[in-house]
C-alpha cells in the first residue's frame, strides 16, 4: 500500500508553508500599489516554479515542488480543492438581485460586452487561428469557441474591488458595471461549461455531447431556480437546529463539494458546480454575515493564494513567452471588450465619459481568465504560449482598469485613514493642556515635517474653525480640522494626551486622542471622508483608552486597522 | 506524469462531501444529547468505512474510499492537513496565563493527574504487556511509554466544553481543571514527541535518538519562550501593514505549517509542531477575536470532522473489537486518572466532593487520545485491537465526565433558551391589547399544553409580579415571569403582537415580542439565566422587528440562534 511517508509529509507542509508565505507577501505588496492581490500571488508561483527558482536552484525547486510522485499528487489535491472553494466564494459574491434591480442599462451593457467580443474573437480565431496561437492538433471550432469566451469574460472580484476603492460601488455607474459583470460571468461560465462538454466527449459520439450539454444547462437552470429556492427554505432549519455557525458553514461547503463532483462527473469542470452552488447559496438572504465572512476570509486568504501560486509552478513563463502572440491577444481583447462595454452603455443612455469608464471596468479579466486558461491548458485546448499570453492579458487588463477609470472620471481613490497616517506625524505624550495649546503643538509638528506650509496660517485657520464649533466628538476623541489652500494631499497628525484636553465634547469627556485633519481646499470631500472614518473607529468607547496605552506608531496603526 | 484524472476529481469531491455530510450530521446529533461532537464524527467514519458500509456494500465503499491509488493519497493529504490544522487550533485554545494564574492547586492537580496514571500504567505495561495488547514485535519500553502517555493525557477541548455547559468554566473549580488540563496536555505531548523520536530512530543509533530528543525539547522550549515573545512582537506589524484580517490569518497558518514540517523532519509527528505553534500564537494578547473565530470555526467545523471521520475509514471496529482488552484498558485508565485528579485536588485543599468532580473532569480523553492512538497505529507501536480499545476508552471517558460531574456537584446544565423554546408554545398574531390580556392569552396556552398546571394560579402569580414592577425591557420586548411551585422544568411562551402592547418599557416602546417565562421554584437561578439571555439577544434594536416578520417557529428559532 503506497502511502505518504514521513519525508512526503515534511515536504508537503514545507512547500505549502513556503508557497503560502511568498504568495501572501507578494499579494500584500501588489495591494500596497493598489493592484489586485492575484497579481502578486501569480508572481510568487513564477518565482518558486521552473521560471526562476528552477533555473537558479533546480535541486531546491525539484525538492519543494516536484512534478511527479506523491508530493505532486498532494499539491494537486490541495490546489484542486483550493480552486473549487475559491469558485464557491466567487459564486457567493454574485448577487442576482443587484442584476435585476439595475434592469435595463446593466442588461444592455451585459449583453453587448459579451456578445461583441465573443463574435469578433470567434471570427478572428476561425480566420487567423495560427496568429492567435492555435495548436496544430487542436479542434478549430473548440479552439475558436474557447478563445471567444476567454476574450469576452470579465472578472467580477477585480471589478468590485476597483469600484470600492474608488468609492463608486454603490453609485449608478457602479451598479451598472456590477450587474453587467455578473451577467457576463454567468453566461461566460455556462458557455465555457458547454465547450468543456464538447471536449470531454470529443472522443465519444455526438449523443454524448448533447447529453453533457443538456445536463449542464439543466444543472445550471435547476440550481439557479429550484435549488436556490430550496436552499433559501432549508437555511432557517439549519440555523435553528444545528450549532451556530458550524451548521451553516458545513451546509454551504457540503453543497459546494457535491456540486463540484457532479459537474466533474457530467464531463465539465468541478469548479463550475462549485460556482453555481455558490451563486445559489450566496443569494439567500438567510445566509448570515458571519458565515459569509468566515468562508470568504479563510478561502480568499489561505486557499486562493495557494491555488494562484501553484499555477506558476507548472509553467515556465520565460521560455513560453511569445511576444507577438502576447501583443495580438492583448490588443484584440482590449479593443473588443472596450467597444462592447462602451456601445452597451451608450445604448443604455449613459454619457460619453461614463460609457468609456464602463468599457475599462468591464475590460479587466483578473483571476477568472487565469482559471479558464489553466483548465484549457490542462485539457489540451491551448498550449503553453497562449496560456502565458492569456495570463499576461489578464494581468495587464486588470492593472489598467483602475487608473484609466480614475483618469476618465477624474475621481480619486477613496482616502483611507491608514494610508494617510505617518509615524512622523504621531505625537506621544502631548504637553498641551488646552485646545489652543494642543492645536499649536500639532500644527508645529506638521509644518516642521512639510515644507511650504506656514505654521501660523494653518494654526489660525484651524483655530477659527474650532472656535466656531468645538470638535470634541466624544469617547475621548477630538477632531480639529481645516481646509488648507495649496496643500497637495490630506495630512493627519495624531496626538495622545495622558491627562486629556477639554474639547467640549457632548459626553463631557476630555479628549485623549486628538486627530488634526488638514485637507486640500481643492478636494472638498476629503475632510468628511476622513472624519467619518475616525468617528466610526471610535464608536467603541474602549478604543481611545487602548490607543492611549500604545507606545509605538505600529501598535497604534494595528489598532486602527484591526480594531480592538 | 501520473496526475489526477477527471474520475479521481469526481470521486475526491464526492467522497469529501459525503464524509463531511455524515460526520457533521452525526456530530450535531451527538451534541443534541450533550455529548462531544467528535463521538458522532468518529461514528460517521465507522459507518462509511470497512466496519459497516464495507460489509453492506463493499463496491460502494471501495469506490468512495479506496485504500490505495491516487484517491487514497488525496484523502490522506486532506486528512493530514486537517489534523495539523486542528492541532493548531487546539494549541491556540491553550491559555498559558490561565495556567499561571491558578497557581498552586492547578499545578498540584496537573502534576498528580499525569504522574500517577503515567507510572501506574508504565509499570502495568512492563509487567503484563500481553494483557494490555502489546504486539509481539513491538519494543517493550516504547510500548510501555506510549501506553503510559495514552492513559495519562486529558482532552482540553472536551473538558472546556463540559465546564461551559455546566456554567462552571469561570468558577474556581473550572479554572483548576482547565489549568491542570493545559499542564497535562503540554507535558503529555512533549513526552509523546520524545517517544516518537525514540521510534523514528529505532533503526538508527543512539546518537540519533539523543539528537531528536534534544531538538524536540529545544523546539518546544524555544517556541514557548523566545518564539512566543517574537510572535507577540511581530503581530502588531502584521496588523498594521497587511490587509485585515488576512494578514493575521496567514501569519498563524504559515507558522503552523512550517512548525509541522519542522517537527516531522526532526523525526516526531507534524501535529506536534502545529500544536506548539498554536500555543505560542494563541497566547499573544494581540491576536484579535475575529481572527480566532475565523480560524477556529472553519477548522473545527470543516477540517476536524473530515479528519475524525477518516479514522473510521481505515480500521474495522468490529473485527478488531477485543472485549477483555477494552475492559482492561478502560478500567485501568479510569482508575488511575480518577485517583490522580482526586489526590491532587485533595492535596491542594479542595473539599471531598469537588475533588471527585475534578477527577472525573480530568478523566475525559476525547479527541487527543484518538489522535495519539492513530499515530501509534500508523507508526506500528500498537495494533488495531489496542487502537480500537483506546478509541472506545476515549469515547466512554468523555461521555461519562459530564453526567458524573453533574451528579457529584448536583448542578444543572446551563439553561439555554434554544433548548426550552417549543413550537407548541409559539403564539403568532396575539389578540391581546393590554398587559393583563396578554398574560391571560399566554398562560392559557401554556396550561393547555402542560397538564397539572392550573391556569388561574399561574396567571395570578405572573400578574402579581407584573403589577409590582412592569417587565417591559425596551427594544420592543417584554418579559412577564413567575416562579411556579411544582413545575418540573422551565417553560417559555413566545407571543408576537403586530400592534404592540404597552408593558411600560423604559424606552416607551410597545412590546411586540413577549416572552412569558415560568421557572420552577426549586430552581431559583433559572429565571435570571433565561432573562439575561433574552436581554442579550435583544440588545440589537432591529431584533424585535425581524422576529415580528417571521411566519414560522423555525424562522424564529433561526433568528434566536444565529442572530440577525
Amino acid at each position: 500500500m503506497e502511502t505518504l511517508t514521513s519525508h512526503n509529509i515534511t515536504v508537503m507542509f514545507l512547500s505549502l508553508g513556503v508557497l503560502l508565505f511568498v504568495a501572501r507577501v507578494l499579494g500584500e505588496l501588489a495591494q500596497r500599489f493598489n493592484q489586485p492581490a492575484v497579481v502578486g500571488e501569480l508572481i510568487a508561483g513564477v518565482l518558486l516554479g521552473p521560471t526562476i527558482l528552477g533555473r537558479l536552484a533546480p535541486g531546491l525547486n525539484e525538492f519543494l515542488f516536484p512534478l511527479q510522485g506523491l508530493n505532486f499528487i498532494s499539491l494537486e489535491t490541495i490546489a484542486t480543492l483550493a480552486i473549487v472553494l475559491f469558485l464557491l466564494v466567487a459564486g457567493m459574491e454574485v448577487d442576482l438581485s443587484t442584476m435585476w434591480k439595475q434592469g435595463k442599462v446593466g442588461c444592455k451593457v451585459g449583453i453587448t460586452s459579451i456578445v461583441i467580443p465573443f463574435f469578433i474573437a470567434l471570427a478572428a480565431a476561425l480566420v487567423i487561428p495560427e496568429a492567435l496561437g492555435r495548436h496544430l492538433d487542436a479542434d478549430p471550432l473548440i479552439f475558436a469557441l474557447f478563445l471567444a469566451i476567454a476574450i469576452s469574460i470579465s472578472a467580477l472580484p477585480v471589478i468590485a474591488k476597483t469600484l470600492m476603492d474608488m468609492n463608486l460601488y454603490r453609485s449608478d455607474l457602479g451598479m451598472v458595471v456590477i450587474s453587467a459583470a455578473i451577467f457576463n460571468d454567468l453566461i461566460g461560465w455556462i458557455i465555457f461549461a458547454v465547450v468543456l462538454g464538447l471536449i470531454g466527449n470529443s472522443i465519444g459520439n455526438s449523443n454524448h455531447i448533447m447529453l453533457t450539454i443538456t445536463l449542464t444547462l439543466a444543472f445550471a437552470g435547476t440550481m439557479l431556480t429550484l435549488g436556490r429556492w430550496l436552499i433559501h427554505k432549508v437555511m432557517p432549519f439549519v440555523q435553528a437546529y444545528t450549532r451556530w455557525p458550524g451548521g451553516e458553514l458545513s451546509f454551504a461547503l457540503i453543497l459546494g463539494l457535491l456540486g463540484a463532483s457532479f459537474t466533474e462527473w457530467i464531463g465539465i469542470h468541478a469548479i463550475f458546480g462549485a460556482f453555481i452552488v455558490g451563486v445559489a447559496v450566496g443569494d439567500s438572504s438567510h445566509l448570515r454575515e458571519q458565515s459569509r465572512v468566515i468562508i470568504d476570509k479563510f478561502i480568499s486568504f489561505i486557499f486562493a493564494p495557494v491555488f494562484f501560486a501553484s499555477i506558476g509552478l507548472k509553467v515556465n513563463f520565460l521560455t513560453h513567452f511569445d511576444f507577438p502572440l502576447v501583443l495580438t491577444i492583448l490588443s484584440i481583447s482590449c479593443a473588443c471588450k472596450l467597444a462592447g462595454g462602451f456601445i452597451g452603455a451608450r445604448w443604455g443612455g449613459m454619457p460619453h465619459r461614463e460609457a468609456w469608464a464602463i468599457g475599462f471596468a468591464m475590460n479587466s479579466r483578473g483571476a477568472m481568465e487565469i482559471i479558464l486558461g489553466m483548465i484549457a491548458l490542462e485539457t489540451g485546448i491551448i498550449h503553453e504560449q497562449l496560456f502565458v499570453a492569456l495570463v499576461i492579458m489578464a494581468i495587464v487588463t486588470s492593472l489598467m482598469s483602475g487608473p484609466s477609470m480614475r483618469l476618465i472620471l477624474r475621481t480619486e481613490t477613496k482616502r483611507r485613514l491608514r494610508n494617510i497616517l505617518s509615524p512622523k506625524l504621531f505625537l506621544l505624550g502631548m504637553k498641551a493642556t488646552s485646545r489652543r495649546e494642543a492645536i499649536h503643538e500639532m500644527t508645529e509638528m506638521v509644518c516642521d515635517d512639510m515644507e511650504g506650509l506656514d505654521a501660523q496660517t494653518v494654526e489660525a485657520t484651524v483655530w477659527v474653525r474650532e472656535e466656531a464649533l468645538s470638535t470634541g466628538i466624544g469617547n475621548g476623541v477630538a477632531l480639529p480640522h481645516a481646509r488648507i489652500n495649496g496643500l497637495r494631499e490630506s495630512m493627519v497628525v495624531v496626538g495622545l494626551s495622558e491627562t486629556g484636553i477639554d474639547f467640549d465634547a457632548p459626553d463631557g469627556k476630555l479628549a485623549k486622542v486628538i486627530f488634526l485633519v488638514l485637507t486640500p481646499t481643492e478636494d472638498p470631500s476629503a475632510q468628511l471622508e476622513i472624519a467619518s472614518e475616525i468617528a466610526k473607529l471610535f464608536r467603541d468607547p474602549r478604543m481611545s483608552d487602548r490607543i492611549l496605552h500604545t507606545k509605538k506608531f505600529t501598535d497604534f496603526l494595528a489598532l486602527i486597522r484591526a480594531g480592538i
